[in-house]
């Protein structure tokens, strides 16, 4: 028996979760269409949900979250302040054509430096409620988010660019085409010019300043085509978790997948600062507590 | 009667003067192909400069600075390392097709930070010939260079690599999607819009989070989406500036056309600090002065 289905619907992915009585995962997708490409089938995203999860559909409740709440998704929901909680989440859930919607977070709105984020507070609060404690969380992407909890509560938060410039970079710039005219196939050392990068990520000065030392070492034969962009990655996460864990005093989650999550502990580390990877499942787990306070599970 | 025909060709510029004997400039031409255009050519560099300056060349000596003796260019130089002055630039001239060409400086180069630069020196050079004073000097552009120099010498520099990623932020990210769906045409409170990035861009914390704050601010309408561009700007160069003035003690000197320029002393008076603009003419007046050291003019 279905007692929830759980989505957590991004810009570019789709995952859902089928939970029994328990919240235990009784059937999963990972592959679904995001909120770009959903939004562009005929039927949107209604016809995405029928098509992905329609044997799933009988009649159980439906509780989504991420970029699906946004002004480009299915529904706009409104951005709660901080401190936000579980409580706050469930008692905030926006019904829309038999969906019940997390609405996302805002913090400082009215100061000189705004942010926003959907979805991730749902990953953070199925840590929460998965016996976690708190402190601060780190959610590498495109777009990284650094986190606060403290009580159970979420009490800040802040977006970094990170993954989206490391593209930029790599794609538009002198520095891309020093590492296109490299060779493609992985080589050894990678790792090593990883760790190199997050050296020079953590000196002062200018960001775009050090950066630049990505061409000159190649350009004096210190630094191989090959391993530029691994250099390059280690310098901006390097620059960013020396900043980020300015302040991070207690524990450190880093809340993501495979070889990014990966690439963010070693980054901790060289910063000789441990952080733990989380397990696998917690947006499933945060869409589940926050539907159980709701009462819908 | 030619004196000296200096040149300053970079990647995508290319400035000659055709001077008399007492380095007064008789001639000049500001748009000529740089060296990706004119190594592009069938006749390649030497069909650029005869199609260019074929009505000068009467066997006056050539002189020229900047990528033009890169790699890339007609010939490739070595760097000379710091510290570095006029005496030093002129003992080092590398002839070459009949051109002295002047050759680029190193900074660090064993250093985890090695840096270089071809052309600024010279311009760097003009300054101090022309009885401009020691201090620092601020080029901007696509590579914007910071110099120091003290007692004529040039002591040490440092390359920031702002206009170039300013430009891949502008066209290959998600800000650069908000200032595409903003009016193109110029509207009021573009200075005001770089101020505020200026003071975005002076604060701590991780440059890529902060250039978030040009998506947030316009997602919640508290900045227009036809000012994007100018407080990105301003974020960048108000980082640049912030960082690179924290050692500048003495007089701040800006070598640099146009809008640019003036951005850069707009960003160092809201940073509190007084920067000037040199007169044009510092890369002639620089090429002028290398050539009368090694006796050429």
């Amino acid at each position: 028996m279905t007692a929830l289905i759980g989505i957590d619907w991004g810009t570019t992915s789709f995952r859902a979760w089928r939970m029994g009585p328990g919240g235990e995962v009784l059937d999963s997708v990972t592959d679904g269409p995001g909120i770009l490409a959903a939004g562009a089938l005929p039927g949107g995203f209604a016809q995405a949900l029928q098509d992905r999860l329609g044997g799933w559909l009988d009649g159980a409740p439906i509780i989504a979250s991420g970029m699906i709440a946004s002004r480009n998704g299915w529904v706009e929901t409104p951005y709660l302040p901080l401190p936000l909680d579980a409580g706050a989440l469930a008692n905030s859930l926006t019904l829309h054509d038999g969906i019940h919607f997390v609405t996302g977070a805002v913090s400082d709105p009215d100061g000189p430096s705004p942010d926003v984020m959907r979805g991730e507070e749902t990953e953070i609060i199925g840590h929460l409620a998965g016996g976690g404690g708190d402190g601060l969380f780190v959610l590498p992407g495109t777009h990284s988010k650094w986190a606060r909890t403290e009580g159970g509560t979420l009490v800040s938060f802040r977006t970094v660019m990170t993954g989206e410039v490391f593209g930029a970079l790599r794609d538009h710039t002198i520095l891309g085409r020093l590492i296109q005219a490299g060779p493609a196939s992985p080589e050894p050392g990678r790792d090593d010019a990883f760790r190199r990068g997050v050296e020079a990520g953590r000196q002062d000065g200018a960001l775009l300043g050090r950066i630049f030392s990505a061409r000159t070492l190649a350009l004096m034969d210190r630094l191989p085509l090959g391993h530029i962009a691994d250099y390059l990655s280690g310098l901006l996460i390097g620059d960013e978790v020396a900043h980020g864990a300015q302040d991070a005093a207690g524990p450190v989650t880093i809340i993501g997948r495979g070889d990014l999550a990966a690439r963010y502990q070693t980054a901790f580390a060289v910063l000789g600062r441990a952080a733990d990877i989380a397990p696998p499942g917690m947006a499933q787990r945060g869409l589940w507590d926050i539907a159980r306070l709701r009462g819908l599970a």
